[in-house]
């Protein structure tokens, strides 16, 4: 089959690999009906070094279950299914709390001996823990908005949980990419007022508006800082979800912050430490968030999107085949696409 | 009257200053009954610059009323009363939240016009909101645990709170000084049965026991984080009290903590920055705390100590008079003495 494999910085490739087959009994195949490029593929294609080997590309996808191990039940060939961005047994101890990225029988598409999601197929580990059928039809127009409960969706939705948005917080969602978009229709739809979206990128700002945001503030550092104070009375927000990962991010995260509030971080962070001093003890700020289970989100989700409540999936503004990956990488880490879906 | 002055490190002096007298109709008088010294008093102890003006210490005391401002309501010349370690009105929005230590008409003891704890009296900006009226007589034996409302005991309740301790969470308490015990005896109140105590003073340790620690972990950095790893099969714990407030207190509070779970911090942090990176995304670690609003616990743990149920004063282990106070000082600054209690 062909797949994506990165073999450095800017150095994205589709080529022909091993068909997967079933290895373990927990194992099912998984034909890819869609997939997409993700914010944090672009982390490792600006700055991988380069290798020989390659590393296999993609962890949301969703598709049709081709074949099951012998221990798999409730999954059937012919089945719809979307895969969360890790694969979990979903009953071990942390997966019973709702962490499966943390499960003790889980782990990463795309490692060693796995498959990842930009490809033709997937062998998928722990297979009845992980997939999560879907009732409708492969060609459903919903498609997009369900593939967005692999990651982007459930990501901005995490950050919102963690940080306990409701209808009784103001928001701050830091960053205009698909997640920060997906953040603010998250919080939207936890039933928050008052949404004020961080970002420079009319286009995504847009979208943005029509997902909830009721503010948008393009200036950034003390300047972005002082404005939203501005808008809050001098407060800043309830809530921050900080949908970036860099170092400006968090800080101006830790700025905006009310007292008494918290900041749900989900950028994947390339920082390695958050100023937490002495102010911020005076201040109670809470940090909390992290990578999102999306396994303990996506039934939860199903229903506003499948009675189109929501619709997630309008980040998605570029389809391609697979042979275009490369150029969809190149699309996205030049800000000409704001999320890519691909169609192998 | 006589109170408490630091002119700098190492610098305390009992001198006589202006006896206080009502001056807003929201003020009350409080003849001081019992005040203490801090753990965090010892901070500027060791390092503040000499100052000609010095500073009023003290935050935390008990006392008979004895005159009140024509708008306090509630309070009557000859009740005894505990005030919490910040001034407060009790009525504004944070206060509502139960964040009385950003109250937008509170602040603290000692600031400039305002008296501090370790004196004879005490003029107390917004009687009404701050003050706690005591139902006991001023020689009730139960004084110095309720002495601990001001503040310590409910700083190791903010830490347990604001973690989430429960008795489905294993819990570990860095720091043996008179917030971590106090942390100890938090969490036991709240039910958590597994609660590892880092420290390495055994008379502390002895009644963290007491409190109900399971396990005490002498060793530090590392080796404290592999051991608390090792007593709880490599997981670390649900929760992390952090009651130092040094760098190396709370790096090791990040290496403990269980995936998916808090690090509640009391400790008057002495760092800037806290080890947040990429890993701790990963692992989900939230963390959180502040300084306590010990005035939205007091009515809550108030009847615990009233029947008896818990003995937060048992950490304090000396008692002097308002002229020993610089000795005082010297004795838990020297680890002679874990809490110093005060009988002006």
């Amino acid at each position: 089959m062909r797949a994506t494999v990165m073999y450095g910085a800017g150095d994205v490739r589709v080529e022909t690999v091993p068909d997967p087959v079933l290895r373990e009994r927990t194992d099912a195949i998984v034909r890819v009906v869609q997939s997409c490029i993700c914010g944090s593929d672009l982390w490792p294609y600006g700055s991988m070094p380069a290798t020989g080997q390659g590393r296999r590309m993609g962890h949301e996808f969703l598709g049709i279950v081709e074949d099951t191990g012998a221990d798999v039940a409730g999954l059937a060939r012919g089945d719809l299914v979307v895969a969360p961005f890790v694969w979990a047994d979903n009953t071990c101890d942390f997966c019973r709390q709702g962490l499966h990225t943390s499960c003790r029988h889980g782990g990463g598409w795309g490692s060693p001996g796995v498959d990842a999601g930009q490809g033709e197929a997937v062998r998928v580990p722990q297979a009845q823990g992980t997939l999560v059928t879907l009732p409708v039809a492969p060609d459903s127009a919903l498609l997009p908005s369900l593939l967005t409960l692999s990651d982007v969706f459930c990501t901005g939705h995490h950050a919102a949980v963690t940080a306990g948005v409701s209808a009784r917080t103001t928001v701050t969602v830091v960053g205009d990419g698909a997640v920060g978009l997906s953040a603010v229709l998250a919080a939207k739809r936890l039933g928050a007022e008052r949404i004020i979206l961080m970002g420079r990128h009319k286009d995504r700002t847009d979208l943005g508006r029509e997902f909830g945001a009721t503010d948008v503030v393009e200036q950034r550092g003390d300047q972005g800082v002082a404005l939203v104070r501005e808008l809050t009375g001098g407060d800043g927000t309830h809530t921050v979800l900080e949908c970036v990962g860099t170092q400006d991010a968090i800080d101006m995260s830790i700025g905006i912050v009310r007292d008494g509030g918290a900041i749900g971080r989900v950028g994947a962070a390339q920082y390695t430490h958050v100023p937490l001093g002495f102010d911020t003890i005076m201040r109670n700020v809470t940090v909390t968030g992290g990578v999102a289970p999306a396994r303990a989100y996506i039934e939860q989700l199903l229903p506003d999107v499948l009675e189109g409540r929501i619709e997630p999936g309008r980040v998605f503004d570029r389809t391609i085949g697979l042979d275009d990956v490369p150029d969809g990488y190149r699309a996205m880490a030049g800000r000409e696409a704001l999320k890519v879906l691909i169609r192998p």
